[in-house]
């Protein structure tokens, strides 16, 4: 088994280390990392300036694994075009400290490294702990592994990439693994408006959870309670039954004889 | 009608000014832009680092203003938080230099900066022009006056937002408004090689589209064929069919005793 694996938190994560240890002994692993983090930078990709890859080591790893000045998505996209001798089987983007769920998956840098992946058409799994005091990642990692011989296995839909959230708990106090929907929860709703020392002001943006239920069988409500949450998302974002809608509201485009 | 206007392209984008000056006369126009170009962010938004947002005056027009230091959702989020006086009634984001389609939408500012107002609940529409060079702005302008009547008439499902893509052809050669899916169709295909003055090897990300037949009703396709596309995008990206495919997986997870 080949693997490429990325993260967005950047080659010295140990998250990134912890999922790289744990595939070490399974197949081939090949890590290409962003060397800062890269947090909350959606599916960006770097097509106005160079990009740069260099030789790192992973700390107590022998996995060959590059260093790079771009995104998760340009870090796969560097990976599958240039670095590796050849496709891997699956692409994985984590450890993440910090869940990934609901609205924010698009802001997500973890998410967009295992899209870019898909996108490529390899089997692409986003992991994240739902913690980011004392995340611990054993078994995140461990879960991982079982999740790609799963998929291996059965196989994956093209366009399909598994979005996975492990709660920061003991082994004895996960409750099993759930196969979810994205909750419609949003977590970016607040400003904080300062004044620096010269007068000027100046924005954080911030948050909290929308008030939204935490509805049964989404990502949100699975890890609230304890379990694993692997939610399927879709390369797809066609929203069908608003263009069935739209159909009918008979849209023209009849130029007007000044124009 | 009360208009929150951003895109990728920055506050001094002719495809932004085009598009204040159509919705100037239709209702009360916010522009909130970058004040530099943020082309293939993604739906980044700025979480480690300070935003700032100064009062500028967009040419040929007296909308309110302003220019930051952030991605395109930033602008929204600082609109919709700070900036504007009450909720608008629809977020727009264009007129971008370039079609935005395919599996190139996640990677997209002009997108991003529309998916950031329906996260907020308001019908949302990212507009972009087919070509990169010599972009007329009136058509697409015209077309997303039109559109938002039409929206504001039928409604559009909470969770949708609109992804338009307009011909750059004269108005007697545009065939008429599709309504489309997503094509499944990939441009960033390809690294170029180069080595720099002191002798290290940079890379550029770039692309062809790949070889995926333009099925009729896709974006590609519509556009292609002198149709005004108009996708429905949903934020939901859940994948139900995998869900349900893989439910029969039986994951599970057991911790062992030595962990």
């Amino acid at each position: 088994m080949r693997v490429l694996i990325t993260n967005d938190d950047g080659i010295a994560s140990a998250g990134l280390h912890a999922l790289v240890a744990a595939f070490e002994s399974v197949g081939e692993t090949f890590v290409v990392a962003p060397e800062r983090e890269r947090s909350a930078t959606g599916h960006a990709i770097t097509l106005h300036k160079p990009l740069r890859a260099h030789v790192v080591t992973v700390p107590g790893s022998s996995a060959h694994a590059w260093a790079t000045n771009g995104t998760p998505a340009d870090c796969v996209a560097l990976g599958m075009l240039e670095l590796l001798p050849a496709r891997p089987d699956v692409v994985l983007s984590g450890i993440n400290v910090g869940p990934n769920l609901a609205r924010d998956l698009t802001y997500s840098g973890t998410v967009s490294g295992a899209m870019e992946g898909a996108i490529f058409g390899v089997p692409s799994i986003a992991i994240s702990v739902g913690s980011f005091r004392n995340p611990t990642f054993t078994i995140a990692a461990a879960f991982a592994v079982e999740l790609v011989r799963a998929i291996l296995l059965h196989g994956l839909p093209e366009d399909t990439l598994l979005n996975v959230n492990v709660p920061n708990l003991l082994p004895e106090r996960i409750a099993g693994v759930a196969i979810t929907r994205q909750s419609a929860k949003r977590f970016i709703s607040r400003l904080e408006k300062r004044v620096d020392p010269r007068g000027r002001t100046y924005y954080w943006l911030t948050g909290d959870p929308s008030p939204v239920e935490d509805l049964e069988g989404t990502d949100t409500w699975a890890l609230s309670r304890g379990y694993i949450s692997v939610t399927p998302i879709t390369l797809d974002m066609t929203d069908d039954r608003a263009a069935t809608a739209m159909r009918s509201w008979n849209l023209t485009w009849r130029p007007a004889r000044d124009e």
